[in-house]
């Protein structure tokens, strides 16, 4: 208790804000931070997390690789390892790659804590302050916030049914070149992106391909929903084509599990050698432990049936939100119909605002992401992000029916001219 | 063969350097990159690495304790966590830094991937491009290369065998302020410095405290090797007489063990939400199967005991190495006697070249770390750090009596005028 009792006479340092870095400005919390933390009481259905489902992991199965990993080499698995990650499990990575047609050298997979981590670090090696980053129109959120820490300007370009729109992208670099800024790298996810649950049709992945290499961009391709595709498998990952001109972002968050931290970035060879330092300088070198619990595991299980079993699970789910949405949502909403991953993006009339309904649809009991979480430039007010990978389906069909009600009494009270200040 | 041989085909993109960001440039690879890869020879002993000694942890334990943590609690282990680190974990470290003499709250505590992520969040908030961190002289590598990242001008302070020296400290404020430059933080290590083996006396630690608050400077208390004192406990922590001004950082790396990655700030209060939001940036949160990993361990089994076990197996072989060259080095030669950690610095007369004299002492089946990796500017050709750490007692007195017929030799070929280009 002293310790509280100090720190408040003490107050706050003198002139803390000039102490700070200029990045540290946009160091806020955001507006969904305080959201996750309602949405995780039980009695809240979140539509809002993108928490996988391990239901489907057996768990006494994962206890013994650990046991067996320990027992017969925890010398190495609890020791420093590698900058770049293990040696097996960058070979192993190779070869879960290949299932989207990837052909690559394990010298060029670079280990990290996440995916997330890879994305700081291509930021790190590229982004001066007012650098442009070009991201889909919506992006996933962690992005937009690395993207930010690094002072980039983001600009968004389009994406419809069939994901980026190649003509939007032409334009955007037209327009951002005639205004003199550098545009750094175009970052998106092609396979049942996050938020929209998109795929990127294969004749586009060509398309931009080719932009971006005529435009010496580099293409920053994120897919860590590429092998969860429930009606058919996702065209082939776009480093499957250029391996020159694309940085390909892999994560076994969603297929093993998150809790391991451990993701990946395959890169030119040309890039891998910052990349590895600059890896180095911000964790020394990603955990030994994690690394080869996944090696294990892929050595030693059906790792391809597991994807199978969680591909089932999130497919019933996503069945259940489809149809849920279909009989409580108003005509005037539409949705996109995901073909896998874990989302589905909602566009609801102009007049509603999703964050100012969020506290209404927590009164109901339901939880999502207001659309604006994934612009930078605060568009999407009218749009919320619907998760369908943790609740089950019952609870998936109890929440959108609960957030259905929320929606139509909203639309209807906008209608009335009554507005909420 | 194809990937290969299609890259060699294309080459460089082009204008690649013009492509990164600015602070790119200073992603070199070090000189010691290589050394270490030689290092790491089953036929070297190697006085180079700080890899921790891990005979001492029994590993049939470490086993049972990871799979007894995912048979039972494995949905939460294996999931996503807290972006500041699992709940109680945090309030375990608390106990942990008891040992030290510091009161904290758990609520500011923020858990990272080892104490390195630590050093890149904090650089990450305060440094701008250009701005001065103070060093200890000489530093930890690791550190100085963060800092440089961030674009940061280290300024060295000179340390004696008490520690950093108070009088230098306030000098080089003076003198940094007088160029108009701003100073972030003083990063310093008190106890049994990386690389100098250095315990920082009480009194000067209450000092350098007092300059720093009077002069407004954060103090960054890095203190992996606290607990790891042979002969008798470390003098309190200085985060224990200044909870306002100091930003400590922990690690398990060095008691229990490295390969989990698991490492930690405490923080001033005004400073956990940004530090919160940096990390969530960098790698979204640290991992919660690494952590409940540690809290297991914590929580059930004798960790003070198994710490006790880890300086008995260090002190026998500082004693090995301090005695290995009292006998082998020559009398123009000078060494720190560190009290604990894992780490002495050896002073050779100043015409010998450390980095200069590597592949001899390669060749002679031994290596250490040349002093000049361990500062900023160029200084400290004539020293060099070896640890006692990892190898055997045996291996320790052959690989120093290798190395001190290397320095015999290079002195006297110095001494004779023949100088190698």
């Amino acid at each position: 208790m002293s310790e509280l009792t100090n720190r408040h006479q003490t107050g706050l340092p003198q002139n803390l804000e000039e102490r700070f870095a200029a990045r540290a400005a946009g160091m806020q919390a955001s507006e969904i931070r305080s959201l996750f933390a309602v949405a995780s009481r039980p009695e809240i259905v979140s539509l809002a997390g993108g928490m996988p489902n391990l239901s489907a992991l057996p768990m006494e199965m994962m206890a013994s690789v650990v046991h067996e990993l320990i027992a017969t080499n925890g010398a190495e698995a609890l020791q420093y390892g590698s900058g770049q990650g293990h040696p097996k499990l960058r070979e192993q990575i190779c070869e879960v790659m290949a299932l989207e047609g990837i052909r690559a050298n394990p010298d060029d997979v670079i280990v990290t804590t996440g995916s997330q981590q890879a994305l700081d670090l291509i930021s790190r090696i590229f982004i001066d302050p007012g650098d442009v980053v070009l991201v889909e129109a919506p992006s996933y959120v962690g992005a937009l916030g690395t993207f930010r820490q690094y002072e980039a300007q983001v600009v968004h370009v389009s994406l419809d049914d069939k994901g980026l729109i190649p003509e939007a992208l032409r334009q955007a670099i037209s327009a951002v070149r005639a205004s003199g800024r550098k545009i750094k790298f175009l970052y998106l996810i092609p396979n049942y992106q996050n938020p929209t649950g998109v795929l990127l049709s294969a004749d586009r992945r060509s398309e931009i391909l080719d932009i971006c290499r005529e435009e010496q961009i580099f293409v920053v391709e994120d897919n860590p929903y590429g092998l969860l595709g429930f009606d058919r498998p996702s065209p082939n990952a776009m480093r499957a084509e250029d391996s020159e001109n694309v940085i390909y972002l892999g994560s076994f968050s969603k297929t093993i599990a998150s809790g391991l931290r451990v993701g990946w970035a395959l890169v030119p060879q040309s890039l891998k050698e910052k990349l590895v330092i600059a890896s180095e300088s911000s964790i020394l070198c990603p955990s030994n432990f994690t690394q080869m619990t996944i090696s294990s595991y892929l050595a030693n299980q059906p790792w391809r049936d597991q994807i199978a079993s969680f591909c089932k699970v999130y497919k019933i789910r996503r069945d259940a939100m489809l149809e849920a949405l279909e009989e409580s949502f108003p005509a005037s909403a539409t949705w996109t119909k995901p073909g896998g991953g874990f989302y589905v993006w909602v566009n609801l009339p102009p007049e509603v605002d999703t964050k100012l309904m969020m506290p209404k649809a927590i009164a109901a009991k339901v939880a999502y992401v207001p659309g604006t979480a994934f612009y930078a430039d605060g568009f999407g007010s009218w749009a919320m992000r619907l998760s369908f990978c943790h609740p089950t389906p019952e609870r998936i069909r109890e929440g959108v029916k609960a957030l259905g009600h929320v929606v139509n009494e909203e639309i209807a009270r906008r209608g009335s001219g009554y507005e909420l200040k």
